[in-house]
């Protein structure tokens, strides 16, 4: 087998997000959850962007911001999504090409428009996600790449890829292509809710060994294993898991192997301004380190950094090059 | 004469700002002088816009910027500007909506998409901004609302409106309607290198009284006034203009008008991350407090606030609730 092209592949919903600033009394108005994932059609898509303040667009997707990451890192990247051939397909795409990641996908020249999430960030930070998923819930087995799959150390697949018709077969035939070519399938699971939609699915990938590498915040563990208890929900984690990484905000994150547990601290961050990508960020830290063989530590503190980053500004993909902030920080030589 | 009913309307192009972070050497290498704003066509754009980095979308527009500005004060405020209906097109209108502007100017259903500008931000804060005109080329005094002119305390044109074909008759309309309603007429010269191209024709409309107010900064001077020293401009304007606004970055802003010359100081910023608007939104916080009736020092003051806001964070448009800053710094009770 010749040597990776990708250090990481992600496969996801390609998204352009429209992030605006409200307080809790909007949510609470337009019934949305706080820091939760909600998918919803094109009327309701009309009435929140109608009743929101003034917005920013920005590429967004969460396996999308991942791929932007690893590239950020230096890592050698690829993304398969759909868009339409609409000015946000345009956007997504010459974005994700400017952050230096493969992206090759044919947008669609007819059906629904891209993909856009109307994006809520309260004063502390946190979002609340709205999500019209238009073109990319097209996302079908004929876009996955066998060439590039086989291409790439790690293939990256979100759980929000559940949630669209057809793209569980997509996420199906990939996981089993890379597993032929030996490579590493990784897997987030994305929300809470999603979680709570695909439970027994997730667990079954898990368990079954669908999924080499799991990356779950405490919200997503805890409803995968259905306990208001951390600690439950990482002993069930152990048991299922070969290797997983799960994020706790400003407590780190850990890292689980069959062998040990690793704790790694959370990096400091002046100002929250926008939680956006946090997640996704940190399994960009991660997944560069582990495609290039780095000591597990060493990648979640990679993470760590990424998400640092990320929470620091509006908008969930990094504006430093992340490649750079960690040679200051003496992460990479 | 009723009261009017805005405090200020704006007349302008109508833009959504494209902004990416570049170095140096990208602008030397794409013919951009720094800190211009350079007219392009749409093969250019697209040149541009491949090349440059990952980037967001945020609206813009030189006067939409300030009339945002204006409303955010907690002043009532109208825009006239036209734009396609496409989805820039509605990005536009949503933001200048949801800041709390009056804006009715109908979107063209077909002809150029609506404008953007492709904004370069340098590792100093500074931005070099490539502008498509498209729709906002198509401004014509068939947009003016003679109602609208009548019923505001400051019409506030752009200098960039001697641009485009047909606006600069929409610009002499609007000012004949204002002046019969006895309202005041303000104008920003935009860029020294548009002064460049109007000289005279600027010179002309402060000299006989089409613009009542002129906002000015330091290189647009000096350019009205063909010297490389401040000075010798400053009192060249003296002696032109009953009433002018002049900024000077770090240092501060002048008021001039014909019995005395007030200095007011720059606001302090913890870090400049993106100059895009500073002169918009300086403008903005003079206009609410000339229209509110505030002494002119206090008026400068909102302006210099505005315009520290804007520069600390990407984007032209203010991205805390003006008014609350100003009591916050006592400058509004």
């Amino acid at each position: 087998m010749s040597a990776p092209r990708y250090d990481v592949i992600g496969i996801g919903n390609a998204i352009v997000d429209v992030l605006a600033r409200a307080d809790d009394d909007f949510l609470v108005k337009h019934g949305m959850a706080k820091g939760s994932m909600s998918l919803i059609d094109e009327a309701r898509a009309e009435a929140i962007y109608a009743a929101m303040g003034p917005a920013t667009e920005i590429s967004g997707g969460s396996a999308a911001n991942t791929i932007a990451g690893v590239a950020s890192f230096g890592g050698t990247a690829a993304f398969i999504g759909t868009v339409k051939n609409d000015i946000l397909g345009r956007v997504f795409t010459h974005d994700i090409h400017a952050a230096g990641v493969n992206f090759t996908t044919p947008p669609f020249k007819k059906g629904p428009s891209t993909a856009r999430s109307y994006i809520l960030v309260t004063p502390d930070g946190e979002r609340t996600m709205n999500t019209y998923l238009g073109a990319a819930q097209l996302l079908s087995a004929a876009q996955i790449s066998k060439k590039e799959i086989e291409d790439a150390e790690v293939t990256y697949l979100e759980g929000y890829l559940w949630d669209p018709q057809n793209a569980k077969e997509a996420f199906l035939k990939a996981a089993k292509i890379a597993h032929q070519a030996k490579r590493t399938v990784a897997l987030t699971l994305s929300d809470a809710f999603c979680v709570d939609r695909y439970r027994d699915e997730f667990h079954k990938l898990v368990k079954n060994g669908t999924v080499d590498l799991l990356f779950a915040n405490e919200s997503e563990l805890k409803s995968l294993y259905q306990t208001a208890e951390f600690d439950t929900a990482l002993a069930a984690l152990c048991q299922d898991a070969r290797f997983a990484v799960v994020t706790r905000s400003e407590k780190g994150a850990l890292v689980v192997t069959k062998d040990r547990t690793e704790a790694v601290d959370a990096f400091p961050v002046a100002k929250v301004v926008d939680t956006t990508g946090a997640g996704d960020l940190f399994a960009a830290g991660f997944l560069y380190g582990f495609a290039r063989g780095l000591p597990h530590v060493t990648s979640a503190k990679l993470g760590a950094l990424a998400a640092a980053e990320v929470i620091s500004h509006l908008g969930a993909r990094p504006e430093r090059k992340l490649a750079e902030l960690a040679r200051e920080k003496k992460l990479l030589p």
